[in-house]
C-alpha cells in the first residue's frame, strides 16, 4: 500500500491536503479540536532553548545502538532558581538518588511525539502542540512545575534534527518515538511540594520490525476483576501510575495467547481502552446505520491525540454517526451475536489504527470474534491511510509539522 | 512518658512480655495473625547473603549525612542467571537508563522495616517477617521475581548492624527506617515479563525532630472527588502507583492548613486510610459500648503491620468491641454530633498511633472536630505505649526481633 502511495505521490501531488483516496473529502486546515483551557504561568524563570545547547552536542550518523538514538535533552528545575537551560547530551544513564521521588513515589509524567521521515524527505512531528499542552496539564497534577511549551518544541525539533539519521525511511512505515519524561529526582519520601524536577527527552527508533509488532492485529483479554481507572483517579493523565497495574494482567493475558488487555470499568463492565491505546467500535446501530463509538472523556481514559484526530476526521467525512459514549462488553456481545459488530479498532500514540480480531472475555471464558479483517474496505485501514498520508507527507497538513 | 518507662524498666523487669502498664494483660507470645498463603518458589537461583558481602563494606561511625545512613544493599536479578549475590555498598546514586521500566512504567514495590535502639542497648526490628512476606506478595503483582525472605532478613540485619551508629538513642523515640526497594531497571517501554530486576535497601534516620513531625496530631482533608483505591486496583500493595495520586490532593490539603489526607471511597464515602497510615475509629456504639473500628482488608487499603499488631493487641485485651468494617464519613459526622465519636487514630509503618483532631470535609466545607486529645486516658496514647514498649525493649516480645 505504501509503495503504491509513494508512486502516486511522485506522479501527482494533490492540490489540497487530503486524508484518504480521491473519494474522501479534505479536512479543514484549522483543526476543530477544542482548545485546552489556558494554564496559568507560575511566574518562574522558564527554560530557554536558545543558548542552552551547551554540553556535548554530537550529531550521530552512525549505526543505531539498541532502539535508542544518540542524543537526549535534559533540563533541571529547582524551586529556588527556576529552570536551568536545556542541554543536549549524549544518551546516557541518569544518576538518581536511591530515595528519589520518581522511584519512591511515582512522581513521573510523560508524553510521546511521533517523528517521521516523509516520502518528500522532510521530517514531521505529529501534532506536537497537542502533546505538549497535555504534558503541562499532566505535570500540574503530579506537583511538577510548569514550563514553556514553545521553548520545549524548539528543543525537541533540534533533538530530532541532530538524530535525523535514525529516522527510518518512509517506505518502512517506521518512525521515531520522542519520549518526553518529566520526573521528580529529589531524595524525599515525604509528600510535600517538589523542590526539584528534571525534564528530559530521548528517542526510540521504531524500525519496520517493531512497527510490525505494534501493528499486529490484537487478540485482547478482558476481565472485570482488574481495573486501572476510577472516578477521581489519575487515569486521564499520562503517568507511570497507570501503567503499573497493567503488568500482572498483561502476564495473564499473554499466558492465554492474548497480546493486549481490554480494560473494563464498573458493574456495567464498560469498555475503556487498551494498555496503550484508545478504543473505537464500529457497528450497525438500531436504526440500521453505521456508527463509530468511542468512550467519552469522563476522566477514565487518556485523551489520546490520535483518538482526537480520528474523531475530527470522521466527523468531517460525515458518512456515518460518530458517538462519544460508554458501551459495555455485554452490548458488544449482543451486537456480535446479531452480526452488527463490524470492527474494533485500537488507536495508539504512534498514529496507528490497529484491528482487534478477538476478545477473550474471562468472566464467561468465551471468545468474542470480531470480523475486523473480513470486510472489503475496512474502516481501520482507511483510518491508517488517512493518518499515514499526513505522517509520511503524502499531503501537507498542519497536523504534520515540518521541521 | 519514656523517661518514666525507662525508670520502671530499670527498677523491675517484667517476668512476662507485656504491652502496657500493670493493668494490661500480656499478649500470647505466638502472634495470632493469620499466616499469609505460601508463595510458590520460582525455582530460580536465590540470592545468598553468605559470601555476598563483597564491595566496599565500610561501617560508618561518623556523623550522619542528611537523613540517609552510610551504606546500602544491592542485588541484581536477571531471568537468565537468577540472583547475583547481595552486596553492601556505600550509599550512592543509582545509574538508571532514561528508559528504565521503574521510571517509564512504575515497576516498583517497596516495604519499610523499623529498626530501633532499645533502652537495653539492643537493636530491634519490628516484625520483619511480616514486612518481607508482604514484599514478596507485592513483587508478584508487579511482575518482579520472587526472592528468599530469610536471606534478605540476614542482609537487612547486617546493614542495620553496620550502620548501627545512626540509630537514635531510645529516649529520643527515634528510629531507622529500613527502606527495601524492588525495581525494574530494564530499558523497555513494552509491557512484557521482566528480564531484569534490582532489589536494594537503604536507611533513613528519624531523629527526634522528624519523629515529632511524624507524630504531630493530624488535621486531615477529606474530599470524595479524589480517589486512589478502587476494586481491582493496586491499592492493597505497597507500590509508588498508590502514592502518585496523593501529590495533587496533598497540595490542596496543605493549602487549607491540613497536614494529611483522609481518603474516601465510593458513593457512600467510606473512610479508607491516610496518605501513609491506616485508620482506627474509637466510638460509643448503639449498644452504648466502646467500639474500635478499622476498615476491612477488602483490597482497598494496604494491610498494615501496625494495623494488624493493634488489632491483635486490643483483641487480646478484650475490653471493648473490635470490628473490621466499613464506616462512612456521614456516620462519623452523625457520631460526632451525638458526642459518641471518641478518637480517630492514624497508625503508620513506623509503629506510631497518631491522634486526628480535625477533618476538613470538602463536600460541605465543614470541619469535623474529633476530641482525640480531650480524654484523660486516650486510646491512642495507650496504643503508643504498648507498641513502644516492644520497639524500645521495655518488654521482650517476639514482635521486636533482637539482632
Amino acid at each position: 500500500m505504501h509503495r503504491k502511495a509513494q508512486d502516486e505521490g511522485s506522479k501527482q501531488r494533490p492540490e489540497k491536503p487530503m486524508f484518504d483516496d480521491e473519494q474522501t473529502p479534505v479536512v479543514p486546515i484549522v483543526p476543530t479540536a477544542p482548545k485546552s483551557p489556558p494554564i496559568p504561568t507560575t511566574g518562574i524563570k522558564q527554560f530557554r532553548c536558545s543558548g542552552g545547547f551547551a554540553g556535548s552536542f554530537a550529531p550521530n550518523f552512525g549505526k543505531p545502538c539498541c532502539d535508542f538514538t544518540s542524543n537526549m535533552l535534559e533540563a533541571k528545575w529547582s524551586r529556588e532558581f527556576g529552570w536551568d537551560p536545556m542541554y543536549m547530551v549524549p544518551f546516557q544513564n541518569l544518576s538518581l538518588s536511591p530515595g528519589s521521588r520518581v522511584i519512591l513515589q511515582g512522581q513521573q509524567v510523560y508524553d510521546v511525539i511521533q517523528a517521521t521521515m516523509g516520502f518528500d524527505n522532510r521530517i514531521r512531528l505529529f501534532r506536537p502542540d497537542q502533546h505538549l499542552q497535555r504534558l503541562r496539564r499532566t505535570a500540574a497534577k503530579l506537583s511538577l512545575p510548569d514550563f514553556d511549551e514553545h521553548e520545549l518544541l524548539i528543543c525537541v525539533k533540534r533533538l530530532v534534527l541532530s538524530d535525523a539519521s535514525f529516522i527510518p525511511p518512509a517506505y518502512t512505515n517506521g518512525s521515531l518515538e520522542v519520549r518526553i519524561m518529566f520526573i521528580g529526582p529529589e531524595p524525599n519520601n515525604k509528600i510535600t511540594m517538589s523542590r526539584e524536577a528534571t525534564l528530559y527527552a530521548f528517542m526510540i527508533r521504531h524500525s519496520s520490525q517493531s512497527v510490525a509488532e505494534y501493528k499486529r492485529s490484537k487478540i485482547v483479554y478482558a476481565d472485570p476483576k482488574y481495573s486501572r481507572a476510577w472516578i477521581g483517579s489519575l487515569a486521564q493523565y499520562k503517568t507511570s501510575a497507570n501503567i503499573a497495574p497493567t503488568f500482572y494482567v498483561t502476564d495473564i493475558a499473554n499466558g492465554l495467547g492474548c497480546n493486549d488487555v481490554l480494560w473494563l470499568y464498573g458493574k456495567e463492565e464498560h469498555v475503556l481502552d487498551f494498555n496503550e491505546a484508545n478504543v473505537f467500535i464500529f457497528i450497525i446501530n438500531d436504526r440500521n446505520k453505521k456508527e463509530l463509538i468511542t468512550p467519552p472523556l469522563n476522566g477514565l481514559i487518556v485523551p489520546g491525540i490520535t483518538r482526537q484526530s480520528i474523531l475530527e476526521m470522521v466527523r468531517y467525512w460525515n458518512e456515518f454517526t460518530v458517538s462519544e459514549r460508554s458501551i459495555s462488553i455485554h452490548e458488544l456481545r449482543t451486537l456480535q451475536r446479531q452480526r452488527r459488530l463490524l470492527e474494533i479498532i485500537a488507536t495508539n500514540v504512534m498514529g496507528n489504527a490497529i484491528p482487534v480480531i478477538r476478545i477473550h472475555y474471562e468472566s464467561t471464558r468465551t471468545d468474542i470474534h470480531i470480523p475486523s479483517l473480513e470486510h472489503r474496505e475496512p474502516l481501520w485501514e482507511r483510518l491508517n491511510r488517512a493518518l499515514h498520508s499526513i505522517e509520511f507527507g503524502l499531503v501537507d497538513h498542519p497536523w504534520g509539522l515540518i521541521i
